[in-house]
């Protein structure tokens, strides 16, 4: 089912998941598309970015943000076109980047939309490198991180759209680099494309192992988007004074409990007092949303310069935005994942 | 038995305890004591400080200090008297501070020690308010835990050397101080004598509960120096953006193996993302040896301001070392924990 001006689809979360998300825990509901007033317009959505923390949205457990409530729209950013206007601040045609979630289309009255320049980069790439993926690899990697040159950078979901720009930054700072992802062809792109110096399979059976022999200086800087076995190989790895940027936790999102023991939190507490390691949560836009010019203008000659690639996996259709949400959660995507919602 | 000119007494390491400590882990023998030669000191012992340190020092799994070999003497700092000198920078009478461990005499060549002048204040100071762990708390709070008028500061071990200090400079920077203890008089002391807010028994059956309702606004600095059930009534409490240093873990260090499960690890994950915290372990003069004039001025100030007020919990005699350091571990001391060697 394709885009049409006489219906907005809609996915809404149908249920909350326990544990991970199916497709019966989304529903797509056609609705009609909204009539605007003097200073709106209306968006129609070309580009639907998918990114692990809308899995947060989907529960009610206390986090940062709100939840979705049950029969809401899901949230996200997008990339749109203005379909029609009656704002004078922007004309039919105009691309914006803004967050109207899972749907079509969108009223909007201007606030909170970010023009965009096809001629200068390609719109989709406001979700990805230029977006809130390349800012959060930007700030917890330069600001929280600290590399110096010569240190070593672990950076896991290598070849995703947080990672890959860790790495690629942290090769920039003249930093050794060692990925991680799953499976042969994202290491081999890891490497190969971004141009770390090793890439790691954690699918691996002496995964640890070969992650140790990868970083024979230790681990300096640790950015952390994935938890679980991931972080308990590079614990050991890390060197006094090590930094820890904490971007995500991907590996626990669709846990239901906690694993079992033993308790090995005081060995992390441990560690970090033994080694002297600074850890820091943060959520880009909360903790740094004052500094985005400062990004959009390094990550644009970087990528004018050809220093920084990356890597876009189009799902096309919004009635596939459920099954390419779940397969991220799964590690399926390769690069960052955006539903293309239209053909624009 | 007591210090005599003819006989240097030795606490040594007799074997590595498994758990907690025991007598039989110490071992006092009785040496000689040493002749010096040109350019030499001969020091002798007043005060020997004790502190939870010293427990990985009797360990040799990795930590941020060699340990202590089986069959040497224990390490520490001392406050010592010169007793006789062949160096031309130290005269017969002088007071040092050094580092000369759990024994009577030691010869020094001058250097690392720092003179001391008992005009100026009690010499024993200098292993407490005025030394290491007042530096350690000065540091730790400000430069890591950097707290701002209003917001709450919690620190366990409330009348110890380190978390007294903690409390009264929180104090002095104009926030809300929660002060953790075991025991009536201890969390009596916190607040009467150091002038804590509030102070919370953790021996309490409804210490969690007494904790969050001491912290109406939640927690923005919680000064880790304890671990174990305390830090898991700390952890739900800490607030978006809170600081944490890890200064020690106390709770811990006769652990000898992991508590049972869950594993709270990924919880404590969680958190740090969630509300965007910072943890910081350190080790004191190792990251701030070079800002200890900057605390010396200040503190020396503060004191002689009476703002900072301190308490001490001698014993007398080396022989009692090992029984009072045992004591140390289990929160027995009240106040800084210091042996008089002699009574000089």
């Amino acid at each position: 089912m394709t885009q049409n001006a006489k219906l907005n689809r809609q996915i809404q979360l149908a249920s909350r998941p326990v544990g991970a998300p199916t497709l019966a825990n989304f529903h797509l509901a056609n609705t009609s598309v909204p009539n605007i007033g003097p200073g709106q317009l209306l968006l129609r959505t070309v580009f639907l970015s998918l990114d692990p923390y809308m899995r947060g949205r989907m529960s009610d457990a206390a986090s940062y943000a709100a939840a979705v409530a049950v029969g809401a729209t899901m949230v996200g950013g997008t990339v749109c076109r203005v379909a029609s206007s009656q704002h004078a601040g922007f004309s039919e045609g105009d691309w914006v980047l803004a967050y109207t979630g899972w749907q079509d289309y969108a009223v909007s009255d201007g606030s909170g939309l970010t023009k965009l320049d096809p001629a200068v980069a390609a719109p989709s790439l406001a979700l990805g490198v230029l977006g809130m993926p390349g800012f959060t690899a930007y700030m917890g990697l330069l600001d929280i991180g600290a590399p110096k040159a010569g240190e070593t950078v672990v950076v896991a979901a290598a070849t995703g759209a947080v990672g890959s720009v860790v790495g690629q930054i942290a090769k920039l700072k003249g930093c050794r680099v060692v990925g991680i992802a799953g499976g042969a062809s994202k290491c081999n792109a890891a490497v190969e494309e971004f141009g770390f110096d090793a890439c790691i399979d954690h699918q691996s059976p002496d995964f640890a192992a070969r992650l140790a022999a990868a970083c024979p200086q230790g681990i300096d800087v640790y950015f952390e988007n994935v938890g679980g076995k991931v972080f308990d190989a590079v614990l050991p790895l890390l060197n006094t004074s090590a930094r820890v940027p904490v971007c995500g936790l991907i590996a626990n999102y669709n846990a239901t409990q906690l694993p079992d023991g033993p308790d090995r939190s005081p060995l992390l507490m441990r560690t970090l007092l033994t080694k002297r390691i600074r850890m820091q949560g943060f959520i880009i836009f909360d903790d740094y949303g004052h500094r985005y010019p400062e990004f959009a203008k390094e990550m644009g000659q970087w990528l004018a310069q050809g220093k920084i690639k990356f890597r876009e996996d189009f799902v096309d259709g919004l009635e596939n935005a459920p099954q390419a949400f779940i397969g991220l959660l799964e590690g399926k995507n390769f690069g960052k994942l955006i539903v293309r919602v239209a053909k624009d």
